[in-house]
């Protein structure tokens, strides 16, 4: 699919305009950073969805160091569109905590914290997605794939950002055909427990603050040190993540 | 070691009264949860450490939703204490970062966010440590083992409790001779990528907001949602973290 098709086809579904733009960049900066599966590809799955085109979300708690958003139907990309926009805008003095109930899908959590870390906060950032890992030990689907992306910016370039899932493979893997569903598992091979942990644990966490729908956790704060030039030093052209 | 015997040789130290029972109740659960490296066996190497006894953490930021605190010298587990005993003594009214300057060593973090969810609290809890994981592509230590720990009340039962190292072993297992210094890698085997990513965002994180020393980040939020007893139910009887 061709950048120009994805923006027709995401207008044929119905998304205004701004809306359009937001998915479109979305998928524009996965092609680019070789994650297909968040890329291009995921308009025809999108046209298979189902979801209101107008929906917007809202923000419902909003206090000096937390805020409270519901997608309210709205796709997850606006949702985190409008809080990684509203970050920037008005930066926290100190901290925040950004809950986000329905936030669904959320695509590629790296795209999120880079921008964050880009106008100079760090942030961590977690989501839940329908269940698809289970137990290392077998067993019904427990768990999403439940990635965790942390950025932070550095003074001798771009932000450092780590974006992992708890997956061996990606469900875009899957729907894509390059790998069998039974092969999404925690990853780690003779140590998957320990990539199930945390899986587990990123979905209660998200659980217990967002609800029992799919949603997100973001952790912003203001740094007061830059440690990426020293790391980047260190490892000596051994690639980091994100790099 | 027995539990007498550490507590008369945490004594010796020149510790207080209150200091040696929170040292010696941290090491005490250790044992009884089967982390030796993190019990007893640690009393001989804080003898070797050199710190001054007498020292106390300070909080230094005290704000509704951010605090800071710096170790001053003082051991990491008595800094991690005042933060949780804290916390549940002040609870949030939505959510609270907390950074911790100069906290090392931490000891088993979910022994901290454990307690902190036995009062009612989500918590996710993270720290960095010595330099002692290479790249997966080999070359100097880049980053501590740097585990990350998240505990969440239920209304079934005790809290769940993921905790999470980075490395494939403990350095308590090299400091007790179970395995070699080169084996404390990234976990993962073929998929090291993945933890070493997870260790560097943590690394970078915790130095941006802690600065260059060993550190520590905990976020604590209230609840609103109880996903845990869910989950146990559909594990049917499968290990769940911390269970």
């Amino acid at each position: 699919m061709t950048s120009d098709e994805a923006r027709s086809r995401l207008q044929a579904l119905g998304l205004d305009e701004a809306a359009v733009e937001v998915l479109h960049a979305h998928f524009e900066d996965a092609e680019r950073r070789g994650k297909g599966g968040h890329g291009y590809s995921r308009v025809g799955w999108l046209e298979t969805l189902g979801f209101d085109p107008s929906a917007r979300p809202a923000r419902v708690v909003a206090e000096p160091g937390f805020e409270r958003w519901d997608g309210a139907g709205a796709l997850g990309y606006l949702l985190l569109e409008e809080i990684v926009r509203g970050t920037l805008e008005a930066p926290p003095e100190r901290s925040k905590v950004v809950v986000a109930e329905r936030c669904f899908p959320t695509g590629v959590l790296g795209y999120w914290v880079r921008r964050v870390a880009e106008g100079g906060l760090v942030a961590a950032l977690t989501a839940t997605s329908p269940r698809r890992l289970p137990h290392p030990r077998g067993g019904p689907p427990l768990t999403g794939t439940n990635p965790l992306a942390i950025a932070i910016p550095s003074s001798d370039g771009p932000p450092l950002v780590a974006d992992v899932s708890m997956g061996a493979i990606t469900h875009g893997d899957v729907l894509e055909g390059r790998a069998a569903a039974e092969d999404l598992v925690p990853f780690g091979g003779p140590q998957a427990h320990k990539a199930f942990a945390l899986a587990v644990g990123i979905e209660m966490l998200v659980g217990a603050l967002a609800g029992p729908e799919p949603g997100a956790v973001l952790v912003v704060a203001r740094p007061e040190h830059d440690p990426v030039p020293g790391l980047r030093a260190l490892a000596g052209g051994r690639r980091l993540p994100g790099g």
